[in-house]
């Protein structure tokens, strides 16, 4: 008996190596073909360069939607099909801001109303600037103080993390809330400075939210710099800004989300791999997310071209609209539900294409601790992090449906000096740097379609 | 005695992790002064834009070398002083490459000559270009079929490995032999397909050298693009190539290797960091080797800025000419050895300055071993890879004398696009990951003044 133990362990523990050995060959295989011959970054000159900057509702979208089903096909794809999804439309227009001290004249700022705020509908609104610092400062001020003033919030953003990420979870609150709480206490308008770790004068849009029952007055986001020179002329002087706005919500229109797939050998529970194709208005959204998508598109192209028979199918989502409103991810998840279908793993590609350092995996710990004991098998691709818990904005309904989910967690530490601004440009990408993110995803989708 | 044993235990268990808990803090003060408070970034767009590169024997090398002094005193050295070193001058002059086919026309073809190579004195020197994939290639060309051509060694840089130092050492010895090879059988120059990640047409100098004995003809680099362009030319065409250049040695000269320290609380035995503050004659040298420079200057501006009571005497030294020669670290191993200076440790920073990975180490394996045990104390710095076995080019000769050596291990993906080109510019270096590598840089100082 313990001789037959022994033997069916050694059996056992042969089988793990040579499982190894194969997986560890496939990865290298993966590897190889996606820096030699990945397509994903001439994909994303293709779309920054061709399209350009992209949210919902812009007609650079709609564009965006056909030059996705196009890639889709000529990765590979069995099928490729749009999903419809209602998605609100904010646009920008002309906008300026200007400030002035005492009898001085007017000087234009850098500025960028924040996506999703209103604006001034082409009137100058003024008034006199207050600053904060935080929202514990912003509190003890009365609601006489702040009326019918500009409530300036000059919350840095802290450069103290390792990971940018929490610097800009730190300071977003800023961003989301600044506009409700100074209508709140009678304000006229807010202005924030840029969740930015650079040390420049680019302003950072992004989303913002309004509460209901509170007027919806602007908010505006200005650079670093711009931010700076304010501060230190608000020590000594009165200033009044001025804002001459445009955007605001236009209604709701019908726009798709780009899927397409290459479908199960074995059966057609679904892993999904993807990113958003929506950005911002500015820049070319190289990083965020041009990037994640032609990633995902990586993986699926890779499956075709080293001919690995998947298991399960494997479908490469372009979710719409992420950044104003992630109606994309959440009509995808509508109809999860509503078909009933098994979905088995998502995972997103949001953070910027920057060499990966790992998987950020959202999931129970039996899971997870699968995940974490292939580890060995990424380390020389770069990947040893699998300890973040979180996952991708358009997954999130999946994840809530119980379906674990993860997100490609690149070095961080050039996101924030380009996310949400004219600087988010193809330039700013890495050609290895982007194939060697989706390198890590392939062997991701690999491993859990070979192993779930 | 058992109970005395279990207590004991538990006292040295109680005292390691107090010893850890203090580190873990003492990294945390580390990490936070230098990504706020830092000044490696500046330092180093003043060096690039104000000096700019700086060739070992030009007037910009001397510049860097009064700067280099100043910074020192700056930081907060006790001690700033210049270290005599003869080194080998080469100049570039003007240059140029054409090529045509039959009786077309001269094409004009971006191009840098090789490192320390000799030109053709002003002279043109043309000659049919015979082209080789590989030294195999090559060996199997008789003399008669080189003399008096050009010898075009085609050696594409591989995508294929994931740190791009091992695609750099496969493809260098092209670099460093095309001429010698070619003289051998009579052939008059020879043109190298760079060292280059990147697809584009930027050529990429570096060191070359020669053999007694073979007579020392030029050899010239072009850019990826030129070298694709012109291998598809040479499928079906006769092409000649003519060359004119004015580059050559220029005899030696006395240079400086530029050092400061803070003398040592306990003991003056030294630990060096360190970097090489003379470059190649294009660009600005910033990733290579400015960033190490400044990161090394970082390191005692920190130790001083906190207060840091070191044990032993932290010497910061800027290499001389490592680029063409390595004398200044040739002379400092040389001096250390007559005077006898005891050196516990060196650290080189020369792999440019991208989000640290690790720490690459050359020592003994119970050194290893106890460096590689403090490594969860570097992993929420991003530094995970203590597994190099290697170390900078200046600090071999201590290495060869014994004296553990270490170099900074930054994510390589993007190195090798710059590496030594008109693009290796201040604009390619992000302040965060500059400064992070500092970080992790003096963490690892202030561990080895700690613990050895």
């Amino acid at each position: 008996m313990k001789k037959l133990l022994a033997t069916a362990t050694l059996l056992l523990s042969l089988n793990l190596f040579s499982q190894t050995w194969e997986d560890s060959i496939q990865f290298n295989r993966i590897s190889t073909e996606i820096l030699n011959k990945g397509k994903a970054y001439n994909e994303l000159r293709d779309l920054t360069k061709n399209i350009g900057h992209r949210l919902s509702g812009s007609v650079a979208y709609e564009k965006s939607v056909k030059w996705a089903e196009q890639k889709l096909k000529e990765a590979g794809a069995d099928k490729v099909w749009l999903q419809e999804v209602m998605i609100p439309v904010w646009e920008r227009g002309k906008e300026s801001l200007h400030i002035k001290s005492g009898n001085g004249k007017w000087t234009k700022l850098k500025m960028l109303s924040l996506g999703n705020s209103e604006g001034t509908k082409g009137k100058d609104v003024s008034g006199e600037i207050i600053m904060v610092k935080s929202f514990a400062e912003y509190e003890k001020l009365s609601s006489d103080q702040v009326k019918d003033k500009i409530v300036f919030f000059n919350y840095p953003f802290s450069q103290s993390y390792i990971e940018t990420f929490k610097g800009y979870s730190d300071a977003s609150a800023y961003r989301s809330t600044a506009a409700m709480l100074t209508a709140e206490k009678g304000g006229k308008f807010a202005i924030v400075r840029s969740l930015s770790s650079a040390f420049d004068d680019v302003p950072h849009t992004g989303g913002m939210r309004y509460k209901d029952g509170t007027a919806k007055i602007p908010a505006v986001a200005i650079g670093n710099t711009t931010a700076d020179e304010l501060e230190s002329l608000l020590k000594s002087n009165k200033i009044t800004a001025k804002l001459n706005s445009n955007c605001g919500m236009k209604g709701e229109k019908l726009s798709h989300s780009v899927i397409g797939e290459i479908t199960g050998k074995k059966d057609q529970s679904v892993i999904v791999v993807g990113g958003h194709l929506d950005s911002w208005d500015v820049g070319e959204g190289a990083h965020d997310d041009g990037a994640g998508i032609v990633q995902s598109i990586e993986v699926l192209r890779t499956f075709k071209n080293l001919n690995i028979k998947n298991n399960h199918t494997i479908r490469v989502v372009c979710f719409a609209n992420e950044e104003n409103g992630v109606k994309g991810g959440q009509q995808y998840g509508k109809t999860v539900k509503e078909k009933a279908e098994k979905h088995l793993f998502a995972l997103e590609s949001d953070a910027g294409g920057f060499s990966p350092r790992g998987i950020a995996l959202e999931m129970d710990d039996a899971k997870r601790n699968q995940i974490k004991s292939w580890s060995p098998l990424f380390l020389p691709y770069g990947a040893y992090d699998f300890e973040g818990r979180y996952s991708g904005t358009d997954i999130y309904p999946l994840k809530d449906m119980g379906i674990p989910t993860a997100e490609l967690a690149p070095d961080s530490q050039r996101y924030f000096d380009i996310h949400h601004t004219e600087e988010d440009t193809f330039e700013k990408v890495n050609r290895r740097e982007l194939l060697l993110g989706a390198t890590v995803m392939t062997q991701m989708i690999y491993m859990i379609d070979k192993n779930w």
